[in-house]
């Protein structure tokens, strides 16, 4: 019997889920700081995220799962070993996360919520409307096409870069590839990047970049803060280009205590917060999806999101 | 032929769309301050507010036509003078201001941005889903209709609460009246005022309606501020009940200096603005609908947006 050790903390609730809808296979539950290597060669298959300390040792896994969406930490593990994730998971926190962003900076309520201090009744000027806005998303996985879709339902005019272009779902408008994002990114008033972090995506977002935008546009980063230059999107605020910025990710994490960006008032920060287990329906669907491969796996059919090393993600 | 005096502050586009758009009518352009009561009577109809003050003289007006929604300060006026409003123009600054309000509170971003002075990268814990929430419209105008089907389409199941019980759009799924609300209310995640002030509807959210709220439940008030009542919010507040507030109108405004409102990290508190000329949009719309109606009254044709001077809205 295939056994698999399981490292997701789940209440008892969702532990009941997985011990009876997984037949067929021994699933047992651990604490993550209690793994030790001769722990670990006890299993066949890995579910839940583990430190590379331990992973990069020689073990008898042939198939880890990660409870994770972001792998590039695990590229490095043994070739022999199937690599998949829980993307998919995350896309609708980190989407609502993204629509919160856009909101606030919109409506200014950054500044109202500054200004209660001074309880201050005073009118801040104008606000924007989110209705008829051109978004771009920048990557578009699991977490680009939930935030797509919903900005499409509240009316935005929608489109995507991806590294190749593909087919495209009805709520996005154009698909557009990183060799002519520039030629277009100043016809947008939100840019949202979720993009993964690999060599090619390393700092894509740099000050030239962030310039071509429109003076007044909304930037979000939700993916990986070495997407974007710091330095870079710094000198740009204190040239008072974009309207707002919020980040959950940033570099170095956590945002150093002497960096500039927490000066901004026009910049939310949050501690890369957006996904994790911050909304409990993504433990939910990390489960789901951690039992729909499972059952794949002992019944030997093709797994669901196998990560690409090459990529560094779910192809 | 009529002669239309206009209130309404329009750039020279708007003043020239009107030109072209209103035929066979004079219209006449002026800064409201320089109204005097000699002026007014040279008109048979007003668009745009003025004060009581002007408009309770004897005058030869026949129609009055407001570019605010709410009118209850005009009702006094003569009866045989017809009153419409801009029911209409305010609902998409309104509802988009309120999804404002919904997101920043549910995904924390207050203290996140109440945070900001600590330049802490502190986790402040679990956030709800937007998605699968239930939400209480409470006053279906145009606001209320307007933020329901954009909480619909973002997957809320949206509920309204209205004076009687009329069909329905598809949009929402059930409609409550007054009568019955306190038997439903504690099934709501998101209650959202958007009622004019009349004798019905004064102090209707006191502190035992409200303590029947859902005690993680997000409150909002964009209608009049005194549709609730200040203490015993402040009262509901203090016990820890309700996960959030947002009010841009309260009772009185400006909000007092030393009211306990300005104390609770989850309230937001902004000086009435979510409506007025906020977003440009409003002003757009507030002159489309007075052109319309302007070519309706000239063409002696049926007026929209009359307002019921017993219910103090339009019908």
């Amino acid at each position: 019997m295939l056994n698999i050790l399981i490292l997701i903390e789940v209440d008892e609730s969702l532990k009941q889920k997985m011990i009876d809808e997984c037949k067929g296979v021994n699933l047992v539950f651990c604490n993550r700081k209690e793994v030790t290597l001769e722990k670990l060669n006890e299993f066949d298959v890995l579910i839940g995220n583990l430190t590379m300390k331990l992973l990069k040792e020689p073990n008898n896994l042939k198939w880890i799962h990660f409870e994770s969406a972001g792998v590039e930490k695990f590229l490095d593990i043994d070739e022999n070993i199937i690599l998949t994730n829980s993307t998919g998971a995350y896309g609708e926190a980190i989407a609502e996360y993204m629509i919160a962003a856009v909101f606030t900076l919109y409506k200014r309520f950054h500044e109202y919520i500054d200004n209660k201090i001074y309880r201050s009744w005073e009118y801040l000027g104008k606000v924007k409307r989110v209705y008829g806005s051109n978004v771009l998303v920048v990557g578009l996985g699991d977490i680009g096409y939930t935030f797509a879709r919903k900005m499409k339902a509240l009316g935005c005019n929608v489109s995507g870069v991806k590294r190749t272009i593909s087919e495209k779902p009805d709520y996005i408008d154009n698909i557009y590839t990183f060799d002519n994002v520039d030629d277009v990114i100043g016809d947008f008033d939100i840019v949202a990047l979720s993009l993964p972090h690999t060599k090619e995506t390393d700092k894509i977002f740099d000050y030239n970049r962030i310039k071509k935008m429109k003076k007044d546009a909304v930037f979000i980063n939700v993916g990986r803060g070495k997407t974007v230059d710091t330095d870079g999107l710094i000198k740009a605020l204190e040239e008072d280009h974009l309207l707002g910025v919020c980040l959950d990710v940033v570099d170095p994490e956590p945002l150093l205590v002497n960096s500039k960006l927490w000066q901004f008032e026009n910049v939310i920060i949050t501690p890369h917060v957006s996904g994790n287990y911050s909304m409990d329906y993504t433990l939910e669907r990390v489960v789901e999806i951690a039992i729909d491969n499972i059952n794949r796996y002992s019944k030997g059919e093709e797994l669901i999101n196998i990560v690409d090393r090459k990529l560094g993600y779910k192809k």
